[in-house]
């Protein structure tokens, strides 16, 4: 399959056909970008003695190609090592209320991109893929938090999966209800936003005096006022 | 195998035991309807073709079934009848930041869910289900909205999955640092605790002057003073 660049559409293959409500599959790649810079956590599955797995994991992006990690020891990604996975992303944005229960939803980002995982052996694109899934989930640490030893390394795998094979689908907006429901009103319907935020930072209690403070790197997600310990 | 009860432990079958990091598996039932009860979505993994394919849809809850709808027209959900499948709920609850970057983490609870999938045909599950379904995503909606028509309920499939092998994990509390780097200092190390709220309802702008204001049911759930319209 040829590499995609951010002008590639998304969409190119049949499992990665938004087959059903069409006007919820997004072809521009920059949406998948978007989604995938946005989440924190996503959900891969593989196919352990033909029954599905699905777990939660971090992750990381470098243009087109996605970084998952973790143990050597750890069975769910040796299950994805050059096999096929999905790795599904999702930002609910807000609970749909119709008047009718049938037309009930939920607003949301999601991204699925599908592709065989390769291990990353060579030890520079190691360190690269492993920066770029600590700064996904922490920004600003990998150059604030001691770096890896050599035996840190060697006990943690690095996956990579191309964007090659990905589809982005997206609900906004208010419920979609029958005319007949909308006429005859006497029903309340509308969206409840979902929000997910940062909190306080709360330190460690084993840090000295003069560490306890969270930096700015961490006190900046905080959107709760007077946050930053 | 045997249905369980609430008294029933998890964690029976070997791909529903945790390997890794032990500490962080639960074997109470009541935790596993915890983590259920409390997320809005989950992430449903089935085998097509060889490959897995991992979705986020709704679903609701009585007892130790788990219900899952969609379109009968949905090529995902057809493909989870009577075949193994698995759902994840995940909820995040902080980003961990330690001193070295190989420690860093998340807090989360998660549940994992594996089993063949049921299709419920009799009707009166189907209708407890749909309900259990709806009010899981929006609580007393389903005597507030609109009843399903038999032209509904027959464009819609609803799947059982027993809560018979299931697993969760869940991690708390503050990063578990070398030694070292807690006597070394001058590094940071916390949690960053994630939030997911809801905001103030936003009404549908076709709703008439007397529907206009959110009901109790819908405002009670926002967490931002003022909300309710």
């Amino acid at each position: 399959m040829t590499p995609p660049d951010s002008a590639t559409p998304l969409s190119p293959t049949a499992r990665s056909t938004i087959r059903r409500l069409g006007e919820r599959g997004r072809s521009d790649r920059a949406e998948l970008y978007a989604v995938l810079d946005e989440a924190v956590i996503c959900h891969l599955g593989v196919v352990v003695d033909g029954a599905p797995r699905v777990l939660p994991t971090g992750y990381g992006r470098i243009g087109d190609t996605l970084y998952l990690h973790g143990s050597t020891g750890a069975s769910s990604l040796r299950a994805a090592e050059g096999v096929p996975a999905c790795v599904t992303v999702t930002l609910l944005d807000g609970i749909v209320y119709a008047r009718s229960v049938f037309h009930h939803s939920m607003n949301y980002r999601s991204a699925v991109v599908h592709g065989d995982a390769r291990v990353v052996a060579d030890a520079d694109e190691r360190l690269r893929a492993l920066e770029a899934i600590v700064d996904h989930l922490a920004p600003g640490s990998w150059t604030h938090a001691r770096q890896p030893t050599r035996k840190e390394l060697a006990a943690t795998a690095v996956l990579a999966l191309d964007l090659a094979e990905a589809s982005v689908k997206v609900r906004t907006g208010p419920p979609k209800d029958d005319e007949d429901d909308v006429v005859d009103g006497g029903r309340w319907a509308g969206v409840l936003p979902v929000h997910t935020e940062f909190g306080r930072p709360k330190s460690c209690e084993l840090l000295g005096a003069a560490d306890a403070t969270a930096p700015p790197h961490v006190a900046a997600r905080s959107k709760i006022a007077g946050s930053g310990d």
